[in-house]
């Protein structure tokens, strides 16, 4: 299902991450970061909403406003049942809408909001993801306290809070069109290695948006995919050349890119629902204001992975949302 | 945050209930129901997702459509990483958004689908949600298996599947308004008292509803909450009565309307997601259609709880969403 947008921007954004994302090659492009995973917080749940909230109020001061200016906080988390995005809705006080789409949560947000402001059934919107490295291993897998080795083909779940504001007030970020993906099972059950699980799902809605819009994957200086990692990047080249014979040259992912996968032990990169929108919202929306980039597909990609359904032996779904960025001038 | 709607129809329903639903007092209103908990299924957890596919096949078929013809599928449960939808969404394979706000998130879908459709940003969508009692318990409390004894305000998740095709086709059931809620916490930390947990939210959502629309409470012919309980809803009247001086005489909760709380073993009622889209598009709209109800006014209620938090401390949030559902002739 796909969209076009008129008018639909994005009209600033506040990315704050932990140390790992900090000391990453992408570091000085966020807004603000943290020293440590607590946060000042009594656990990684807390320390994770934080976060979260804290990327709504640096949002809202960018862009001047106040929480009662808002019409709509859309947000989504990896956490059972989205208790980072709950409790930071709790403290807002905002008109709230709660999604899951594991790390695709991000553009599944800007979807709903962009439906809703081009239409002008609201006038703006805050769309927010968090993730947290500790919370998530604890939930997903082990706590990381346990220090249990890892396949290469593991991501390291980010650690960050990222917030845009949308509204149909024109700046140079414009929301140009979107895709609303399907899931796909290709029957991997490996909980260590979401990049296959999530590689398919990312070439089915790049594809449906491509057909959809009548283009070609030349349309855009680059597509973004977040996040397969170093190995599921592979795969969907490989699967996207195959399948429709189309060649992925101006491509990149998230995952390796917030990271430095030589110098930082974060296996195959990074994950997370925010690890996507810190990109995007961090470093490349840097690229689009000095114009090094001027049309940019991102595609987030989320496995529908459960601790539950892993431990009853069951695939693990995936879906991908995509959406257009454009400079605006 | 508010919305009126002339475009957005329910086209038709397809309820499916396990036994103790069958067995209640609104047994006859439900398309299809089952004997045990399993559904010919290895879990319960596959159970739910079995429930939920089979209401959406359902409905399909009422409405003579296939599963190509859909645009859009919204859906929303209880399991952690909402998998009983996302197993439902890959064996449909429908552009699929996910969403969570616990027992509100019926109405969540209803408000997303409905804005999409009133500006035919889609020409369709079936929205959906599940429960199920034993994969409820399991996760939130314990295993029913157990045995253990519950306080008397404790509610019984529903077991069961409900989907709405909605479109702007023109049929008997029109969706006039809807209204997004904001998340409140009351400090509320006890896990087996949700009707006390969500009151406020709903009270919330009703007041900024009429007051949004310039509407008396006696606009419509009944308000439906979902699901409250037995305790629950007196809290909302008393509160509603002493907050913002509004008598609830129209009114009755989904929760003590499912069940037969003397006959049945359910304590102060039913819950879980399906409570009131059963009790809705199974009762209310036969009601509807015979004209006994012209307006009314649902308003599904969510404690946003997770076992971690709870286990935390943590107090327990909870957010309402409305939705006016009028007979179109």
């Amino acid at each position: 299902m796909t969209f076009q947008y008129k008018n639909v921007f994005i009209n600033d954004t506040y990315t704050i991450v932990g140390p790992y994302e900090y000391q990453g090659p992408l570091g000085s492009y966020f807004d603000a970061h943290k020293k440590d995973f607590y946060v000042k917080q009594k656990t990684f749940e807390d320390a994770e909403s934080k976060l979260l909230i804290d990327s709504v109020k640096g949002v809202l001061k960018k862009v001047k406003k106040t929480i009662s200016d808002v019409d709509l906080f859309i947000s989504g988390d990896l956490m059972n049942q989205i208790i980072s995005s709950n409790y930071a809705a709790s403290q807002l006080g905002i008109p709230y809408l709660g999604i899951y789409s594991a790390c695709a949560s991000s553009v599944e947000g800007l979807i709903i909001a962009s439906n809703m402001i081009e239409k002008q059934q609201i006038k703006n919107c805050i769309c927010s993801v968090s993730s947290h490295n500790n919370s998530a291993e604890k939930q997903f897998r082990y706590p990381v306290e346990y220090g249990g080795p890892k396949p290469k083909t593991t991501t390291f779940t980010t650690t960050g809070g990222a917030s845009a504001f949308l509204s149909s007030e024109k700046t140079n970020i414009k929301i140009e069109s979107a895709t609303i993906g399907r899931v796909n099972d290709f029957g991997i059950t490996d909980a260590y290695h979401m990049g296959a699980v999530m590689a398919p799902a990312c070439a089915d809605t790049l594809y449906r948006h491509l057909q959809d819009l009548g283009r070609d994957i030349s349309y855009y200086d680059m597509v973004y995919s977040g996040d397969l990692g170093a190995y599921g990047k592979d795969i969907l080249k490989e699967y996207m050349k195959k399948t429709y014979n189309i060649e992925l040259k101006n491509y990149e992912d998230s995952a390796t890119m917030i990271f430095d996968l030589k110098r930082q032990p974060v296996n195959a990169g990074g994950s997370g629902p925010a690890c996507l929108p810190l990109v995007t919202y961090g470093y490349l929306f840097h690229q689009m204001k000095e114009k090094q980039l001027k049309k940019i597909l991102i595609i987030a990609t989320g496995a529908l992975m459960s601790a539950t359904a892993v431990n009853q032996k069951k695939t693990i779904p995936s879906i991908a949302h995509a959406i257009s960025l454009e400079v605006f001038e």
